[in-house]
């Protein structure tokens, strides 16, 4: 996902921003005590136990300022480590590497914290056919680093962005008077290579969209009793996707129930991260 | 903090670049949908309790892409608010609500959540001189919202970036040799507007700041009773920082021992947000 | 489509990125003869008869640059025009009339162009139930006015751009070593609200998309006789898309035939312009 | 015209707008299918017969995307192919080759179909000292890619923008008053290395023009008559332009009667464009 | 010049970019200080006597961070103003005022000093034809405000930049071969709207370039003696442009020689500033 | 200070920024005269004598718009030149040279015409412990540049922006009600790591200052006698800091009373260039 097209085209820019967001005249601290023009290393030590993800843009951000760095390690992304790890080591001038050091570590600790939180749901579900999407609630121009860590932590992307998805909410049926009419205008306007998603909290919305030709039914905070009747009146007349409510503890019910997809917007909301940190800064003689 | 000047030097282009983000060619599904240049209204609902912080930042986003909207309310960033409450009410194109919905919320519900985890690490130093702190580990491009969500939530900022504060860590006391060389280097080469801070971890090179003249001494991960040591010797000569293994557990023993300034990552990275969402769209007639 | 939302955050900084193009220090012709501060108004003219495309961006080219200008007109986009019709006119400032002209005309004639030749194509294929739909193969920084202006002459956008449509080409089949491969792959990747799209060129790859649960068939370069057995043979599994030697004088033919949608290319970029001009300016006094 | 100077400062953006434009997340489809890190090649297949223009900028896309890389042709900008012809190699990270296809060919494509359209009039005018001009009626934020392609096709460029060059038109006049003080006040006002063109509708206007001291004199909508009387009045007074209703079969008179330049916004705004493809993707082993 | 377009077109981010330079994350001082949301005023006095430049983008540098402020003065650039003058007062709110005042006067500053020292130069000049030039001899990224000074000053503007003039020198002369060769390129290259001049340093050039059909002459660096001849020599063939060594005390003598242009970097890139200063903000009641 | 850090996240834009306002669309008599692709060198001479500032910027430049270039040099920033030397040599391809030459020369120019200027007035201060410190008075967008060249010079830099350093002025206290007032609420609300500077006019003010627990006291606008009385009372108690109306002739003055700082807008906002020239491009053959 994030390749070097991505990583040219869509991430890079977010990463000189936040270089820029810490960095607004220089590191006077740096600048002040360490040497200039002197290769050293540092090693990436993992704090606590968990999935990583990141480790691109981790080593990225260190190439935008110093085209001598590079980062050697022997894991990847969505290696599952232990507290304590030595990840790898980061080798460049002396002065580039403490001056990258927050905001390679602050992009990768939370990649690697929604990673470690993704999975610990994708656990509960792994018996079951269900899979977990993610949403939009993400962080503001952190999507593209979120969406990427979801599926590292062994989650689905939902829609990226509203455009380039159909989803139809309870604001949208009221604004086009009902379900069917709302679905109608959908797939006369989206462009044809859209599914037509629609968001139901009752069973007479549902069928509703089911009779107007929805691909995808998101069943919203509904009960488990409620859910079981969804499911199977909607057989496989269309995708099921659960959403709402959505905690760790109710997943293995909601596979047992047998959606298709869960969706929770706290993989990306309020994972808390995962701990790094840069030690043992040397230089090379 | 957040006033017209920051809204439009430093704070809009992080809001347009998120709006960006989530609609790349158009909203499709609104647009297909809802019908163009009809003005209406939407609520918007706090869905659990704590502190909001963003409601000008919630309201901007607003008004980046419709000119006609407006945001009215009665409470103020840093109100503690009930489950349920119904903040206020966003006026302005139908279509532009709902576009603007998901950003706007995102940025709220991430302010509002740190805010409210903050106030809850403050309530804990209340009967103490100690403040809090907040830190650089901060989401990338978020800075401005996180520190600004940290103090609604009572806390204080530590340093915004690498280039207005000078702190003196290991890794550059290794580089200068020893930390008295550290701080003549620093005071030498910074802005003489700035403090100097030196991060230390051992008795010993507490002496030697001290001795090299350091305004701040950041105590890093030391045990209570080594910090108790650390306080009495500084007296008067420092402020004191404590920073390393901070929990809300341990802040009254902090608040006990009488360390000036307590600092803590987590305020930033590891705050769950607190849930808003925008219901009951209607159009004006 | 082009509604405030996506003035401001998709459309707005192409605008200014072209009146840059054209003005990069002053407009010298207007700034040395026109006395400043002066209002006026001058005509648009139409110069060709057609489809008229893009009045919303003419129209905002000129607030762009002056807060003042304001365009009346009896028309909307989508309106058929003689040649010779006066269109609207534009008030404002008299130098910004000026030096916006260009750029407001050239955004206008090459959307009124592309909604013309569109309107052609589609009056072939009223009689059908075939839709015309355009293509990626826009000219590069125009693709949303472009797109706007084929719905605008009564096509259908296909996808938005590689980020929002899954389109499997054979060179993705050789790849992944079958058609098969390449759409498991594709359902495994790709966010679940996407449909699947396949190019085939011969019956064999088709037999195997369908098997393989397409959604989509873009069927490649094939003749009259081999599109009537395909369309057949697929029904109702799955959507058509004929492509490839699209010409206007075909089109009848593959109505008849019955596939669900046409793609076009030169649609976009080959579109000639359909010819306007500024007229009459004058002074309000 | 578009050496490595141009390429960064004045090409580069526009062509990462473009990417930016056709990726805004990932190539779901490619990242999907085609594995990473794999090296390949593709061959750049003209379809058409005409003139080719625009290969550092096709080569560039890619570039930029992706350091490894390169483009391998015997053929440069201006040579006239075959259609069918094998322009070239692109070799390099096989998804980087899928996911910059559709962008480089969409600027090769326009360029080399306004090189070949131009040459077509160019060759009109062989046996004339008259030169083909262009305008400013380009594809916003398409300038310099396609007056360097009127280049490239034999002719000549007008002046590159509104800051650039003296161009009085009737709305000019108007204001002013009159040809004489209207050319006063460009002579005072504009740099004094800029030519003063005057568009005159008759032959008062041209006596006026000349008697003002206009250094280029366009002859706007002028009939053949009309036309050779003024260039004969004119004599080497002023450089002669023609414009207005400059159609190919017209060249030939104009060419006789003797103007010095011909100007044609058809050129660069209703060229249709040269076909090419990429096809034959094979991985390097 | 710097009319609306302009500002829009071409000023604006030049001004956004100093705030932001001068506003990394918010004006603590004024923020922690001043009241959010009082209105007032300061009154902008001129602290040295000269011409004032530069009003309209002092007043806008506080519309971009505050829409409610507006400037009032009896003045207008192009002023002779005694040192003292109350040149007018600037309303808005307080916070605004205090953080957008520096930026606003270093603006204000160097274009009113550059247009002083330019008015003392053209002093010299007032009895003779002679016309003062600027040059490219601009501080990097003021280019726009440091040429519009000039003009208000009484001088006239050069080229604006690389790409809007035609102007040869030595080195290219010896890339070329000769001065013949070079002037031939240039005809056959450069857009026909530009005239062509020529850099020379001896007779034998200046005769060479005549003799090629050179529009303008540079005289570089030349005596009174030299220049003397080549201004007679060149007679009605060519404009003339004495370069090089051109002192205040020089002028009158190149006055006297009758050369057209004078040329002289130092109105750019030495004039010393001319002194303001914001004084005496008070709120408004 | 400008290391490879600054010189990617806060140099590089304005470079490039530089360029593109030099370069619009192409550097035309280069373009039309220098054959591609032949590479060459030149020669950078400084014509005068002064202390040179600004070699990675001039060399940074080239690299910029040419991947090839390189600057070979004996001399590095801070060096004393004499007039004529040859500082070193730019090579690279022909026409980039030329292309880039005058926008490196404009940085470089005006850093050592800055660096020059600070080492004069740093030299009157030698015998005394007073240090030389800049302002804010900077060339808008140049602030970086400028604020370098100073130190290069010798001299120290006061805060870098508004964001990063507390001064209370008049206006400040005046808003506040009082001296002790505005202290506390700058120590409230500013991040602890910053000093408090307050600027006092009066003798009576500076008791109030030292009381509130300023820890820079800057003394604007006093004669000689206050200075002396102000100094003494001040003792170890607070930093002194002397501003306004400072000038060369009166620093050894301020040296002999004591004053820690004295601080002078003069250094960046009028100190006149160092003049540069590229001579003598070759091809290297």
């Amino acid at each position: 996902m994030l390749n070097c097209v991505c990583m040219k085209v869509n991430v890079e820019d977010y990463i000189k921003s936040a270089l820029k967001e810490d960095i607004t005249s220089e590191d006077i601290t740096t600048n002040a005590i360490v040497p200039p023009l002197r290769q050293g290393y540092a090693h990436l030590i993992c704090k606590q136990t968990g999935v990583i993800a990141g480790l691109d843009i981790f080593s990225h951000t260190f190439n935008l300022i110093d085209s001598s760095a590079h980062f050697e390690t022997d894991y990847k992304d969505g290696d599952f480590i232990e507290k304590g790890t030595q990840v790898g080591t980061i080798y460049g001038n002396m002065q580039s590497i403490l001056s990258g050091e927050r905001t390679a570590l602050n992009f990768l600790q939370r990649m690697s914290g929604i990673a470690t939180y993704t999975r610990e749901f994708v656990e509960e579900l792994k018996p079951y056919k269900t899979k977990l999407l993610d949403s939009r609630k993400t962080t503001p121009n952190m999507r593209i680093f979120e969406k990427y860590a979801v599926k590292i932590g062994g989650g689905y992307n939902h829609r990226y962005n509203l455009s380039d998805g159909i989803l139809i909410k309870d604001n949208h049926i009221t604004a086009a008077g009902s379900v069917a009419e709302a679905i109608r205008l959908a797939k006369d306007y989206a462009p044809f290579v859209r599914k037509i998603e629609v968001e139901v909290e009752t069973l007479k919305m549902l069928d509703e969209a089911l009779e107007a030709g929805a691909d995808i039914i998101m069943l919203d905070n509904m009960d488990n009793e409620t859910l079981k009747i969804a499911v199977s009146r909607i057989g496989n007349r269309a995708k099921t996707e659960c959403s709402g409510n959505v905690t760790k503890d109710r997943l293995k019910d909601l596979g047992e129930i047998g959606v298709d997809y869960v969706s929770c917007g706290a993989l990306t909301h309020s994972a808390p991260i995962l701990d790094f940190s840069l030690k043992n800064l040397r230089a090379l003689n």
